[in-house]
């Protein structure tokens, strides 16, 4: 059994609709970010760097989201999440996915928690204020060669969608409005439509 | 042929120490960051992002560190620079390399770029000042836990060496002493004395 670790709406949504995808058992623990659970003496046996996602599997466990994406992928074959049989295409969908974790969530994170990087209060305002900018670049990127559409990869759908879709859903929370980039919004409309993404958003909300 | 994009001494120098390591024909290409060459129109139709690594391979571009040293440890299996049969250990190894890329590297960035996530001279001050801070704190997880030793992986040598010798090197520049950190510290040395680390920095040195 699987089990992944998450907090709801965070980049661990990426993981867990690869696993709604995925066909393999998993299960689903809720980290209560509200409590700073991610920094309790319990969590942080699991994951010592203190955030989500983790996946416990029987062979230990995995971190960061682009691991853990193309993890699941390689475990499931069947449900062809990845382009697992050639090793360019693969690098492609690991290089999108580098890019979100590196880059995009980054910029991102900028907004709410930029502590990480500045101490004082003017700093981190001078972060929130930046926000829309720089997620604005990277979606410029998305939107005009990155996403090769309809999905990230062409026409074959994998994991980097998932991953692709969740950061898309932060668009809004940091000032940009989503409809700013066309392939990107019809990206996220044509996911909110896939059983799995409702399945894992539903879960989410209920645990 | 593989041409790597590189500047000398940055996160490239991870990629390069991989095909020097991988026995794969290879060219490098260095990219003038003093001429502000990365922001170049030639360079920009090469990696839109303006960045190095980019790897041009008979296939198409590959970029990101994490992507391009899975890339190239699969196109040299019997090089063996990564555990290819197992998927759980490659997912170990790809959880480092995206921490080294999405937190450890950003945190390094904080010191030169901090003008990608503010505007204000006293916000870039301030990362400045917190920097050796924030590399001690990534640092401090990998000594006591990531960096299983010797290696990366244990005993299996990997990618993953090439990577966190080159973020390693960066330490001193940040105000972090390596010595700090008595493991990171033989995983550096026993590194310097590969022959490829050797011909892959002397081949920045001359280009
Ligand atoms: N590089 C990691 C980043 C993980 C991460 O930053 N997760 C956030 C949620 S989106 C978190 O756990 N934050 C909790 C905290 O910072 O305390 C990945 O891609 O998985
Ligand atoms: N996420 C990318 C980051 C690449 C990156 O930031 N490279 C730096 C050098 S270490 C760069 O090209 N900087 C040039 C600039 O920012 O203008 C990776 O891991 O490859």
């Amino acid at each position: 059994m699987n089990t992944l670790y998450f907090s709801p709406g965070s980049c661990a949504l990426a993981s867990h609709i690869a696993l709604a995808e995925s066909g393999l058992p998993y299960e689903i623990r809720k980290v209560d970010f509200g409590a700073n659970e991610q920094r309790s003496e319990a969590y942080l046996k699991i994951n010592p760097k203190g955030r989500v996602p983790a996946l416990v599997t029987e062979h230990g466990v995995v971190t960061e989201t682009v691991a853990i994406l193309a993890y699941i992928a390689q475990l499931a074959p069947a449900a062809k999440l990845a382009p697992l049989d050639d090793p360019f295409q693969f690098a492609r969908m690991q290089a999108f996915n580098a890019y979100m974790s590196s880059t995009v969530h980054v910029a991102h994170a900028h907004g709410r928690r930029g502590y990480r990087w500045a101490d004082q209060e003017s700093s981190i305002q001078d972060m929130k204020n930046k926000l829309p900018q720089s997620m604005r670049d990277c979606f410029r990127l998305i939107e005009d060669g990155m996403l090769e559409g309809p999905y990230v990869l062409g026409e074959q759908y994998s994991v980097a969608d998932a991953y692709l879709f969740v950061v898309s859903g932060w668009l809004k929370s940091d000032g940009v409005d989503i409809a700013e980039f066309p392939r990107v919004q019809a990206h996220y409309q044509k996911m909110r439509e896939r059983p799995a993404v409702q399945k894992a958003i539903a879960d989410e909300k209920a645990a």
